[in-house]
């Protein structure tokens, strides 16, 4: 995206409106405004369906298989991938005007304005065209994914005639198995399994409806869509149905005369399963349908914005000072909201159902960059993504017994729980997914108290977690408990000994795992666990080795790092960003780069091992090294800047974070939205400006503004209240909205919080210390003021 | 193979006979008995073609290109890779009893003998065969691959009636794209790429010749072969021409009474280039083809021997207590020398020319473990190797541009200089293939005193590798220089810090090549030399970082080996071997288990950095932890073995290498001998028994036998003289056979050596050590006495 292009979107603070339609910006905004529940998304492709960039529309863990090919093969590479697909596609709403096909690059395009509502949950289009003919219509849609009926979609779309009457044609269809620019990146047997993944089963049409029933020819899973559409006109219309068994088309042709509307409500349902067989999901998608209409489309829309009116009120923020993030940390809420409100046990992906980038897998990402939010936003989608990966289980277990490891490894990079990763020095030696994974669930029950998790979910992770820890690590000759040979979050840095973050990440779990044993006594023997394994697990914890640099008195991110060269960064060329397009993994793994926060995320999610002089000299010692190529760095950035005193810093690292998408800083928007760094945007405010933390069992917070920002404010959930805090300069006020009191921290001391009772306490000021610097060309664009 | 199989094989000393053919054991006998001079080569396929496991006729450096597919891509990375494909076969001569096809499965065969003769060079067959109806005859053939004329093979093959008339047919053949195998390891792109490589260009038959022209597909190597026949017979004969795209068949028909003999004399020459036209290569086979004819069968039988005898007299080694050993040890020098002898400036695969394993490619091999035999006793073959490698420099200094080095980086596998290996951590990062292949360079240089090939070739050699060291490491923070994130020889442990043999290799490439550049003045513009590059190369040498563990006084294989947690070899089942095929590599990368000698083959091959004690301890350390799932493993535990006191363990050792093949210990014969693992073996008996060193520029021996051994003698070449060395029990005796009198070492101790004076010597009793333990099941096979 150019800069310029980012000016036909405005700053306001509850929507992302755009002003006029770029066709240049075609691929961002598609992805900008795809709208989801977590259950069915769909890309934000114009009604009329073309032109397009990337047509999508996408159903949760609905993946087709395809080969992964290994120049050498090795033992326990996984021999499959999977790919997100575009199933059928619901939303596309064809209108000819006096026999001419709508289409935004022929006529003229009088006006064009489309705006994604945070609170309405809906995406509104208006806009006037003139035919080639001359003719003059006015069109105005406005698409839903429900928040409530999760398996629907719905688009009420108008044309009038504006200034003669028109003969206009809607055509409402179903399309599957749509032309896609080249998905296989060049490798034609991955073209070959992804481009025509939707084979027919089934598929009719009658009246104003109709359905098509598909199955994916490898991964075997069966996918229906059905719509019905309510049609409203001035005058005699005509509704002609066809169908093939890729397609299903209702025509409804009507005359308008100048100023007369013909209004189409479309209502489509989707349902899938790779297990039901096919009348049984074709009869899902049939009720589902049935339901949404009898509701209406009144209804839904009232629904939806019930449904965000009560979201907002436990996790609006808001941010005065600084109108950009203000719509961009909204933004950001509203999409990882869309991601994961109604993912129900599926996984919730790196891009959300929001585009195809990573293949529609889901990372790390989620349990360490998204659940935090959702902990403290949306408690109940927390729980479900953590219960999708307990049900994953199985799979996790046998990935173990694989590697010759006890317990469950889970995948770097799955839907299904299949490991997909084809490179393992940055896939299955990424251990620490496991312990992000027991870090979120306990995350999670410390700030729900939710005891059936804990017993039903959160034991099964933290058990079986604890036990592959054990069997990864030993202890070395000293005692220390080691963990040799495993890459951490640092993608530039692989297969290290005893990586800071991993370290310290399996030792809170290995604690927490014998934590939740000690209270669930009563599922020791479904889980064969014992005393004995109990205290190996708090042996390991408590010698966990980490490693230190006494002469630079830093934390090497692993053993050795500090050893290491440090990149040339004055002779690397600003177009030889992201390094690993321009450098070979030999080269970045063997010196001192970092692509992302490593040792910076533990300084954040395990900072009480470090004191407040650790942090501080270690944010200074990573700054210049860390080139942030991934967009999962400047929001951990972003919180440890501000928690040692670089609030300035921590602010430009907020705006990157916050950015990254509506200013397409990675370049890969396109593809879909970076649910982490979205989530990351929130934690940049909330972590870094708030300084929340939850890691102790405790709520605190250590807020403190960086220049420029004149108020923060935001809301949270904590074990079944409903907190407030707003910040300005030299003066926090905390608020319970609901919920008894409480006991919080505020700059590490404590105090109590009860109805009625705000509590206003000093917000001390920031040290004064001199700005680190980052490689050449990497720092992040200044924001606040000087 | 079964050990029943082994029977077969009789031991003698000078050649390896056959003495019934066992079907069960014909892909190894295709190996074992393969012919080839190093530019053309074939498997010891039956005459008539069929049964056959594996047909094999191949060119040096004649290769199929094909694609490397990568799950995940990454910055240079291949992408496409070289397979060795079999060419037009030229060896088959069908025979037809009264139209009844001579095939071993049929009728009954009553005796058959193949002999493979180390001082002839033939081999020879020798069968009687009754046909299924009753017809007998005796077939006898003698092929070779000649020596003395690079281009040729030729057969030698006749039929006798033994106890009626009979009308036979003998068919003399070129046949090209031969049916194979599943070639592609289940990659269905590189058995297309693969399978049917050669396109045909040109082709004809005309009286008892013809010749075929192919391309292949990708690589667009030009290929010809062209074929005469000679016919003796006592009757009248009838030659039938035929021919099509892809085959030449000259059909030879007589009557035989009993007792006569048909006798065809069939000579093929071989042809090939990337560069050259199809006329142009056609032109140069027929060239071929008349010399070899005007020569005749006798000649080239004649001339093979004769050189052959000369071979003999400066290479042989006597072996007396062991007549296996024996046998083997002439096998090994035998099949080395068919490897390399006419190669001349094209490389020596790991598996020479006598099947397609590895793909066909030269490795690190062929510098560490086949160099040394060449450069003592067939030095031009060494040169002609090391030739090749600087006539590949252009690649390689490209390759160290791709990855952002200066200089040259050699490919870990590779056909035409182009790095081939599809997987980085245990290829493009063995980056002590530079020194390996350095450190050959100065061997040879040392031996020879050719100054001539230091000036052209070493020159260009260890500067450019000079340079990729001084890219690739660089000085810490306490000066010392540390080469960070690379692989040793040890495939069980990757990218790695400091690897001892890497860091000493990488020193004397550095000294070595700042000595050479001191004596070349006259090239240093050619190259930018510069004095202060001189100065770097030694400042680097001088300073580089040898880690030591002093708590166990051993050196780890690389930094922070030893706190690694040592492999559960208790826990490992034998059926668990190799390992790489059992577990993953991050298993095995992080604990401490090692492939093949790495620690250990810096103690051989840079013995003078390290004391006596180092040495025995480090013997001792690593013993328990090396499992030898590489063929490159016992030769090197031998030659330190020896040099410890283990003798009786070095014995064993000694065993491994050298029946690697003969007894099939790695299950992998079928695909062609194990070069470096033959070549081993002499470097067992001649490094570990004679104790021959010649990495001090001086030539040294200690020799001392193990129990079972009665006498050991050995010739070598040294700088133009033939030297002979006799070991017994407690003397040893050194006789100078040709050349000017030259200085010594035995046991330390210099002594000097002319013609008619030799040196008696006594050998020192070896210390009474404790015999180290090996993994559990990966004990050697016991040699010795008790």
């Amino acid at each position: 995206m150019s800069k310029a292009g980012a000016s036909v979107l405005a700053v306001e603070p509850w929507r992302l409106r755009e002003t006029e339609l770029d066709l240049g910006m075609l691929a961002r905004t598609e992805s900008l405004f795809a709208l989801s529940n977590g259950h069915v998304g769909v890309r934000g492709n114009l009604d009329e369906g073309e032109p397009h960039v990337l047509p999508g529309s996408y159903l949760n863990s609905v993946f087709e298989s395809r080969p992964l090919p290994h120049a050498e093969a090795g033992y326990g590479y996984p021999e499959a991938g999977q790919t997100v697909i575009n199933v059928t596609n619901g939303k596309v709403l064809r209108l000819l005007v006096d026999d001419e096909p709508f289409d935004v690059r022929y006529g003229t395009l009088r006006s064009h304005e489309r705006v994604l509502d945070f609170r309405a949950g809906t995406l509104r289009r208006e806009l006037e065209w003139e035919s080639p003919a001359g003719r003059v219509v006015k069109v105005r849609s406005t698409r839903l994914v429900s928040f409530t009926q999760r398996a629907v979609l719905a688009v009420a779309f108008e044309v009038e005639a504006v200034d003669a009457p028109v003969r206009v044609v809607v055509q409402s269809e179903l399309v599957a198995d749509e032309e896609l620019p080249d998905l296989g990146r060049g490798d034609p047997r991955a073209a070959s399994a992804l481009g025509n993944a939707l084979q027919s089963l089934d598929g009719a049409g009658r009246g104003s409806g109709g359905y098509l029933v598909h199955r994916t020819r490898r991964s075997g899973i069966t996918v229906a869509a059905a719509m019905d559409n309510v049609v409203t006109a001035p005058g005699r219309t005509q509704v002609r149905n066809e169908h093939g068994d890729d397609w299903v088309r209702v025509g409804i042709t009507t005359e308008l005369d100048r100023g007369q509307v013909l209004r189409v409500e479309k209502v489509v349902a989707y349902g899938w399963s790779s297990q039901r067989s096919m009348p049984a999901v074709r009869d899902q998608v049939s009720a589902a349908l049935t339901a949404a209409c009898s509701s209406g489309w009144d209804r839904l829309l009232a629904d939806q914005r019930a449904f965000l009116d009560d979201f907002w009120a436990g996790a609006d923020v808001e941010v005065e000072g600084d109108p950009e993030l203000q719509q961009a940390v909204r933004f950001a809420l509203f999409h990882v909201l869309q991601a994961s409100v109604r993912a129900e046990r599926r996984p919730v992906p790196a891009k959300g159902l929001t585009g195809p980038g990573y293949d529609g897998h889901a990372f790390w990402d989620t349990e360490t960059f998204v659940l935090p939010l959702l902990t403290h936003t949306l408690p109940d989608a927390a729980a479900s993504a953590l219960t999708w990966r307990r049900d994953t289980l199985p799979k996790a277990l046998a990935r173990a017994r694989t590697l010759g490891l006890d317990g469950a490894c889970f995948p770097w990079r799955t839907i299904d729980g299949d490991e997909c990763s084809g490179y393992w020095p940055a896939g299955t030696a990424a251990f620490h997914i496991n312990a992000d994974i027991a870090d979120a669930a306990m995350r999670y029950v410390n700030a729900t108290a939710d005891e059936r998790f804990e017993r039903e979910v959160a034991f099964d992770l933290l058990v079986q977690t604890a036990r592959m820890w054990c069997s990864l690590g030993h202890h070395g000759r000293d005692g220390a408990f080691r963990i040799d040979g495993v890459t951490g979050p640092d993608e530039y840095t692989a297969v290290v000994d005893n990586n800071v973050f991993t370290n310290l990440m399996a030792q809170r779990n290995l604690v927490a795992a014998a934590a939740v044993a000690e209270r669930h006594h009563e599922r020791w023997e479904e889980l064969a666990v014992t005393a004995e394994e109990l205290e190996h697990w708090r042996g390991a914890a408590a010698a966990m080795y980490v490693p230190y640099d006494a002469a630079l008195q830093v934390h090497p991110q692993s053993e050795g790092f500090t050893s290491h060269k440090v990149w040339d960064f004055e002779g690397t060329e600003r177009s030889q960003y992201p390094l690993l397009l321009h450098f070979p993994y030999f080269d970045l793994y063997r010196k001192q780069v970092v692509k992302q926060a490593d040792l910076i995320l533990a300084l954040h999610l395990c900072g009480s091992s470090f004191s407040p002089e650790d942090k501080r000299r270690g944010f200074e010692y990573y700054e210049p090294l860390t080139v942030r190529d991934s967009s999962l760095s400047a929001c951990t950035q972003a919180v440890i800047a501000a928690e040692v005193g670089h609030l300035d810093l921590a602010y430009d690292y907020t705006g990157e974070a916050a950015l990254m998408d509506l200013h397409d800083l990675a370049h890969k928007t396109r593809d879909g939205l970076h649910m982490a760094s979205l989530a990351g945007a929130w934690m940049a405010v909330v972590a870094g400006f708030g300084g929340m933390r939850d890691h102790v069992g405790q709520l605190s917070f250590a807020p403190r503004l960086p220049r420029g920002l004149e108020r923060l404010a935001f809301r949270m959930l904590h074990r079944g209240r409903r907190i407030h805090v707003e910040v300005l300069d030299r003066v926090a006020t905390y608020t319970l909205l609901a919920g008894p009191p409480v006991e919080l921290f505020h700059h590490g001391r404590p105090f109590r919080l009860a109805i009625g009772e705000p509590a206003q306490l000093d917000v001390p000021a920031p040290p004064d210390l001199p700005r680190p610097s980052q490689p050449p060309g990497r720092a992040p664009t200044r924001r606040g003021p000087g």
